[in-house]
Parts: structure tokens; C-alpha cells; sequence
């Protein structure tokens, strides 16, 4: 039933920081942006990330940057580091652009993609002339963002570099008949994300986690409000939940606590 | 002095979500629209309603839908519901769309118009071909609001129903020469909104919550710092505000509370 | 390396307000501006601010609004007088335009240029022919904003005056061979902004506060984690800062609080 519409020309940017909404730093990077390519369209992603927490942002742009269009340019903000030794990044993959620092933010998205191009910024492209050692966002990582959206080289923002800063990213592993992973992300509703992938659950499930146990169903309105839940979430992998609840509050549990799998009884 | 410009073709699309502005779930939202809908433009309208509030989005709707142009398309995802059995909607009325769950959020739009067309989305039209039962937003939602903002039919989302949900939205009553009513919406500052119509109330009255009182005036500034005080607000219908401060903190108060407009001397 | 491509005749409005993300306030003047501005890019500067602290907004304001192109069209809301007495104000300078309330939130703006144009708005402009007195940025600030990105004439709006109202700032001064000033902003990060501009600090620099006392470095990655330091921030001034952390919570410290600046050996 969809064909695709013809492409119109208006590039897409997003932006994910740990900026916040009450100091205007974001406006200052998308003000830029404004200027250096004017008929780009700016989506904010989320600008809620914790402080600093490069692991949630890197979790949270795994989910959509692959959703967008060809040719959008992904900016990532989240960046304890600036000023210092830090690369700067700019990264193309499947027919999409990233930007943001070398601290594994955008190490999932590179884990996902087969011969990205990485690219050390190193060339300036913003209108001032001068770079703020704390504020990057708006001087470095803005005008590269905008430089890619109205199509210029991917190549004149810097040197190609082979060795992009990755996360150590857990794996779930299998243990005798079951499965053993951790919570990867705990998100607003308090559902905790894990890294077990779906086709490492096969057939009816029991999960268990800080010595609660739960049965896995299809989505969270098959349970009674207010028991834990696991499902297959939306990125495809098992995901705890309390139906109506936070099970990241309810448990309490936070990023690293241990989930097992087990065989069930239908 | 108003004349307006000429329709530019950009279609607009707003978003409501209890997703918060942290994991990346509105984003991946957003990319499914501008892949399916390249010229459309997309307005945040608020995402920090309360994790499966229902009735707070219903009345924050109320409050912006139709100041919208024609043909803009609000999506609604406040679901606690999702993958279960509760339909999804797309809805045609006084010229714009709205697409949500049907469990009652968008029941306040319907209550405000004739003769809408209320369809149950049945047919696919995003990208995938499948449906995460956890995330209707982006695998559901999305794209029936891309679709209706390219212009497409809505009858092709599926078909016509007569039996939307509605909430049970409280009224107002008349007793003896005093009004009686209750909070229906807190909102950010603390302001106590009611359901009680400004055409209810003529002249001169002290309103009553809680065992406080207070006068009706035009405007917060009317007011002392820190008291409590009445007005009709933007939409119509009495509050109950503390200059410079939280009248639901102050109370304290909070949704269903008892309010009472008595006829006042001058 | 830069060139600026050609102007795109979509004008940016962009929008900072104290009314959060949870009530569809900020939806109903986007609403407003697609309707009367329907080619309008829509930007969202913050709207966190903490409700009715003109200070912060004055102060985020003055990060970003000449970042911006020429002819955007930036709108506050941090009104916690409207529909009394103050007066609504639309000013053009350096080529860019602003509307919002007179009550210094525009002040800042105002102390950086030379010439600019200010305007009491006292013609409707909107579509309503009716103005609320408690939500005047749907009914005064939108329609103001979108009658100036469409290209009409400021003078339209009012007629000219002389006399904003202006906050008192804080000016930093020189003591001795210190300099004594303030903090003026604490950000999302904790971080505590001052008014000691960069100029006034020449050379290796001790700074103290409330007892503590850090040197003065480049950029927070050059700080030992969890050490109090100091750094020339991105707008120029000095702030203080915990490296991942919050200056803010540590010492504990606020808007306000004395900061003073002494020679340090290199």
C-alpha cells in the first residue's frame, strides 16, 4: 500500500543530547544549523539523556537512526570529554550520517553496519572561526551536521580513522538450557531492556530476575495490571515490564542486573 | 489586519506522548514519518504527559487541536493498552485528522465536533510489513498519520465505526444559586482547571475548594503574590491559581476535587 | 571552508517558554503560528525554564538568538504578569526579531545591541479577534510572530518606545587584584555560570567560592572527576563547574552566590 513519495530536497538533522530544556544550548546548535543549512528540517530526538550517561544515548539512537531516511545526519551530544583528548566523529553508514564524539556513542550504531566510514573531524566548517573547548555541540558538531545535510564530502570534514572508540557491549550467553544476559537500558515507563535477542527465546519462557520470576507474553496488556511482565519488545529483544508499573522502581533494579531465561511449560 | 497566506503544500503533523524525552522512542516516531511523508512538518506538541494518562492527554488535545491549520494530523500515543484488544483510530473532523488508541483520548475532540468520520485502522500501511505489539506508535500510528498527511484516503485505513470509547467527562451542575463542579486537568504551574463552563458563571462569585475561598478575577496578576485566586482561562472554563505559585501544591489538590462557584456581592 | 547557501524564504520562529512539556500550551501556539505563518519553521528553544524565572530565560535567550539567521523570529513566554499591566513588546535587532513580554526577559538581548527597534504591541494581529488575559502567548506573542516571519512590518504591530523594562545585572568589578562577581545562571549540568567576563581574567587564575577554591583550566576534561574547576565557558564568561558532576548540589550554591577571582601562580 506505501510508495515511497519523491525525495524533496529538505535534508533531515536530529539531534540527542544530554542538554536538557531549560538552558538554550540547544537552540544555539540548532540556530546554527539554521544558519549553515537553511532549508534543513530539525527533529529533536531527546534531549533528556542523564548527564553524561553515554550508554543510554548510545541505546536510545540505536533504536532510530536507522528509521529515517536516506541522507539525514544524526547528531549525538552526549559528551563528558569535550575539550579534551576526545576524537570527534563523523560517520557514514547505510546511506546515513552520525555525528557526535569518539566516547562510544555511536559504537552500537557502528556494531550494526558492515564498512561505515569514520571520519576525524578535524577541519573546521563553522561560521565563527573559534571553537569553545566546552561547547562543541554548537562548534564543531552543528556545522559538521550541516556541512553533510546540504550534501557537501563526507571526506572534507577530516582524515578516515580505523579505530572508532567502541563500548563494551555485554552478550547474553547461553547456560545449560538457559539463557543468561543483563538490563541494558531502563527506560521511562521503567521497563527494563535486556540484551537477550528474541530468537534466543524460543517457545515458552520464565524469566527471572533479583529472585522475582515471570512468565514471557506478547505484549504488556496480557498480564494483570501491576504483575511483572516479559515481553519481546519493539527493537527485538526481551524487555521486563510491570503492566501499569515500573518494574525498574517495583524490583528495584537499574542497568546491569542479571535476567535469566528458562525453559516453561506452555 | 489578518489575511492568510496561501497553503504551502507542507503538510504539518503534531505528536502527543507519555514517551518522555530520554530513549529515543519519539525519534524513531518521527523517522517513520519522514520516510513515508519526506515534505511533512513534525510538531512536538507535548511528551511529558504522566505514563498512561489518559485523561491529562485527552484535555491537553482539547487545548490545541483545532488552532491547527486544516489538514494538519495530531497522533495521540498514550497506550496503555498496546497490543491488546482495544482498536486504533484515525479520525476526520473539522478538517483535521487524529490518529490514537481508541480508550477515550481523543473522546474530548469527538465530544467537540459533528459528525466525525471514525475509522479502526485494520490495514497496514508502514513500511515493515509487521507490528511490534509493544509499539503501535512507531508501527502503527506513524504511518496512518503520514498517510493521511500525503493526502491519502482515510477510508484506506480501514473501517467506519459508530462505538468509539468515550470518557466519562464529568459535568458541571447547577444547585440551589451555586455551581458545582471539579478539577479535571493540574497543570504545570499547579493551576487547578475545571469543568466549569465560563457561561456558568455570571457576575461576581467566590469560588470554594477544599475549605478555601476565593474571588473570581480576570487575571492571575489581579491577584496578591501567594493567594489564591479565580479566572476563566484560555479554553473557557474556571481555574483555580496562585499567583506565583502551585494552588495544587498549596491545597494540596489534585484531579476530581470538589469546586463550588457561589454568586458573590460585588 | 563556508558558504552560506541561498535564503530559503521558510522562516524560523523558535520558541522559549516556562510552560513545560505535559499541557498542550505550547502546541496551541505552534497551532497558531501554522496557521497564520504556514511556511514557518517551528523551533524549539526550551521550555523548561522553572515558571516565571525571567532570569533564566533572559539568560538562555542571550546564548542563542543571534545564532540564528537574519530574519528569524524568536518568541519568550515567561509571563508571570500576563493580562495585568506589563506590556507586550516586539523589538527587531541585528536583523533578527523578537517578541515577548516587557518584563526584562528581553533585557539581555536588549544590553547587546546597539539601535534596536521596540515596539509596544497593541494592534491584533491574530485570528481570534479575542484575546485571553491568562494566555497571552497564543493570543499576542504567536500571532505577533507569525505576522513578522511573513515579512510584515514591525510597525504594524504598535507603536515605538523607549523605555523596556530592563533587569538589573549584576556587573562584575575589580577589587584589589581580584575581581568579585556573581553567579547568574546554574545550568542542567550544576554548572554555575557568573558575569565575569573573559576579558577580566587574564592569566593563571585562582577561583573561590563559598570556601572552595579551584584553578582555572581549559576545558572540565582537564579537572581530576568529582574536582570543583573552573573554565572560560562557551558564552565567554567564567563558570565553575564539577567534572561529572554538579557544582550546583556539591558546594552547595545558587544564583547569586559571590565568586572571586585572584592571580594564581602558573
Amino acid at each position: 500500500m506505501h510508495t515511497s513519495p519523491p525525495f524533496t530536497g529538505s535534508p533531515r538533522i536530529t539531534m540527542l543530547t544530554d542538554f536538557g530544556t531549560a538552558d538554550g544550548y540547544v537552540a544555539a546548535m540548532k540556530g546554527v544549523i539554521a544558519e549553515l543549512a537553511p532549508t534543513a528540517l530539525i527533529d529533536d530526538a531527546a534531549h533528556d539523556i542523564a548527564p553524561g550517561d553515554v550508554h543510554a544515548a548510545a541505546w536510545a539512537l540505536a533504536g532510530y537512526w536507522r528509521r529515517y531516511p536516506l541522507a539525514t545526519v544524526h547528531i549525538v551530544v552526549v559528551d563528558p570529554g569535550v575539550g579534551g583528548p576526545r576524537r570527534a566523529l563523523a560517520i557514514g553508514a547505510d546511506g546515513r550520517f552520525l555525528v557526535g564524539p569518539d566516547n562510544g556513542v555511536l559504537s552500537r550504531v557502528l556494531s550494526q553496519v558492515t564498512a561505515p566510514r569514520v571520519v576525524a573531524i578535524e577541519n573546521e566548517v563553522g561560521p565563527s572561526g573559534s571553537v569553545a573547548p566546552t561547547f562543541h555541540g554548537r562548534d564543531v558538531f552543528a556545522p559538521a551536521a550541516a556541512h553533510l545535510a546540504v550534501g557537501r564530502p563526507i571526506g572534507d570534514l577530516g582524515r578516515d580513522i580505523a579505530d572508532p572508540v567502541m563500548l563494551e557491549l555485554p552478550q547474553a550467553t547461553a547456560r545449560g538450557g538457559n539463557v543468561h544476559g543483563e538490563v541494558v537500558h531502563v527506560d521511562r515507563f521503567g521497563n527494563l531492556i535486556t540484551n537477550i535477542d528474541a530468537r534466543l527465546v524460543a517457545g515458552p519462557a520464565r524469566v527471572v530476575i533479583l529472585g522475582s520470576s515471570c512468565r514471557l507474553l506478547r505484549t504488556y496488556a496480557d498480564a494483570e495490571p501491576g504483575a511483572l511482565v516479559a515481553v519481546i519488545g519493539s527493537q527485538n529483544v526481551l524487555e521486563i515490564a510491570i503492566r501499569d508499573g515500573s518494574a525498574a522502581d517495583a524490583l528495584p533494579a537499574r542497568r546491569g542486573e542479571l535476567v535469566v531465561v528458562e525453559p516453561a511449560l506452555p
